[in-house]
């Protein structure tokens, strides 16, 4: 389970001579372990304690976790080079005190190797600050710490096998989410009655609960670009953009489409008609060698070309352990597209408090230019 | 908004010569400023760059957050002691980069008004390292810092008639997630079929997007105390808990109550009966004065003299910010309740693999005893 992932890390590091390292982003350690909290009420439950943290040593990968997902994580102990560890969170019978648990189980695992020299990696924007101090704690002086935030987001672009299995049951359950919508989209229906159907829909396909993400707007709304279902109505006529992010096995999803209610006026056959083209035109431009930028640049000139507004968010993104990843497909962005790399592309324009449109497909990167990955139908 | 938990918050801190702090912890914040920031997601998407923060400072309240939540907190901006800094997250035009956009908006904060002495207050155990080595930067090495994490808990004991509002109206959508519930219960319906159509009446009750925790197991599971649904399906005369807590404008609810699918069994009906009568027992307990962990003994007392297995969770807690906060109702806990306090009780009795029971209910404390807050029907 995830064990390439440790592999490019090892080498990674092993590299740039860090021979230890505490991982603390939540990305990371999926990304590392295959292992996923849950999220869905907050990540930090007073029950838990602390986000779960993966220790690095010697080609070994250490995983601090509450006690309450000692299930969950058994199959990450059976790992060559994973071991679990886990701390004390709930209890009746003192105070909840789950940080100070996960601390003192850093502190007493330190102490069994204590550092005398070399350099720690730490990623240091998602450390808390109590787990660095007993970390350091347990470390010589002589010890650098390196700060390596960032460091696995390269290495996470060109997705393994078993992240596509991943990645594909998440497009799996957006193809589920946007015929529900299609569906439930009529005049009558709120934004929240049309949201909670098609997360019905995902979850009793799923058989469990799957987060959901992203945008549940009425045209008609003045930022109507994106944004959480509310209780606005669709009268007749009213476009409504729904964009699905599904969150299972610890991987995103994402798609959009954009629905009327009833007959669509000519404008929006219009617009749609032509991001239709444009998601269609940004498509043919991937394959292996492509630049980011260079396709970012050319998707917005085709909208600008056919008279509407262009989109101000980015024509697409990576997608994996985290909903918005590398490569960014924006205009600063020099990275060059691999095989292996899952992409979204998602064009739109959009006339604030009337109308907009927006289309969003998934591909994965490969040697004969891109696979299409999201299935749901777009059209009007 | 939230002024009251302010001035409470400042006194403490002055009785105990702390002139400045930093709030990291996701309760505090929310106590604090009445800003709840989603959390369905992960609270700490790419696009944010970190959870939000507050600053203290001479009995002003400085709350740093993400430009995605300007609009959400500008009600707090307005605030005669608060003022809202919101530093760049979300951009196409450079990498994303908040979290180092928190900490420099955190340095230049500090640089106004750079500390030379006294002692500054830290959540130490929800700080992120990096934040708190910006605030260090603007620090003169003569102050002293003083780690103040659970020192908010105590003084979020006692509800004020502002969060009594919030946690009724979650109390409210509980209130729809049962009657849901009662209706949804059926032989061959699963776990996650009853779950999806209890969370879709109550985000339609709200009008909005509502986490909703906590159980929704059948008692044929060998741990059926409580878990997430899955596709468990219900037989005839087959029990499910179903432990529904929504997390609306920051608060949470909690409630239980034990279906069966179709005709009960005579032992179902007879631990139904037992518990329902714990319950009414513990709630006669209520009253200022008493002292948790003795409310905790008698109904461990109550369940046991009946002859049912006792469970083995916490008789009750208390509930605001957080799902489950002091006062806890536990066997350590000398605390003793206090009028304007919000208390759940829930006992029960389970038999691994066969069937189960707890129900729960919400209390005010109020001079006279206890007003029930939940208005959920607990008939089997």
């Amino acid at each position: 389970m995830h064990q390439e992932q440790r592999q490019r890390t090892h080498e990674l590091l092993k590299s740039r001579a860090v021979e230890r390292a505490l991982f603390a982003s939540p990305y990371s350690i999926k990304w590392l372990t295959g292992f996923a909290a849950p999220v869905q009420l907050g990540v930090n439950h007073p029950f838990i304690g602390g986000p779960p943290l993966v220790w690095y040593e010697a080609g070994h990968f250490t995983l601090f976790v509450s006690d309450a997902y000692a299930a969950e994580t058994a199959v990450f102990d059976q790992q060559p080079d994973g071991t679990v560890v886990t701390y004390q969170s709930y209890t009746i019978e003192q105070p909840l005190a789950g940080a100070g648990h996960l601390a003192t189980a850093l502190r007493q695992h330190g102490a069994q190797a204590r550092p005398r020299s070399g350099r720690i990696g730490l990623e240091q924007r998602d450390v808390m600050s109590h787990v660095e101090a007993a970390l350091r704690e347990t470390t010589s002086p002589e010890v650098e710490f390196v700060f390596i935030d960032g460091w696995l987001e390269p290495l996470r672009m060109v997705k393994t096998t078993e992240e596509l299995a991943k990645l594909r049951a998440n497009f799996a359950l957006t193809d589920v989410g946007h015929a529900t919508a299609r569906r439930a989209v009529a005049a009558g229906q709120r934004e929240i009655d049309i949201w909670t159907a098609v997360h019905s829909a995902i979850q009793q396909a799923a058989g469990q609960r799957v987060p959901l993400g992203n945008d549940c707007v009425v045209g008609y709304r003045q930022a109507n670009i994106g944004g959480w279902p509310l209780a606005h109505a669709l009268k007749p006529s009213d476009s409504i953009i729904i964009d699905l992010s599904t969150l299972l096995h610890g991987y995103w999803s994402d798609s959009c489409a954009t629905y009327v209610a009833g007959e669509p006026t000519a404008q929006q056959q219009a617009i749609h008609q032509t991001v239709t083209e444009a998601l269609e035109f940004a498509a043919s431009l991937l394959r292996p060698g492509a630049v980011a930028k260079e396709i970012d640049r050319q998707v917005r000139q085709f909208i600008a070309a056919a008279g509407y507004p262009v989109y101000p968010h980015h024509t697409g993104h990576g997608v994996g352990v985290s909903g918005h990843e590398a490569p960014r497909i924006v205009p600063y962005n020099d990275e060059v597209l691999q095989e292996g790399m899952v992409i979204m592309l998602e064009p739109a324009t959009y006339l604030p408090g009337e109308t907009g449109v927006r289309l969003e497909d998934a591909f994965l990167i490969t040697s004969a230019g891109a696979e299409v990955l999201t299935h749901h139908d777009k059209r009007l």
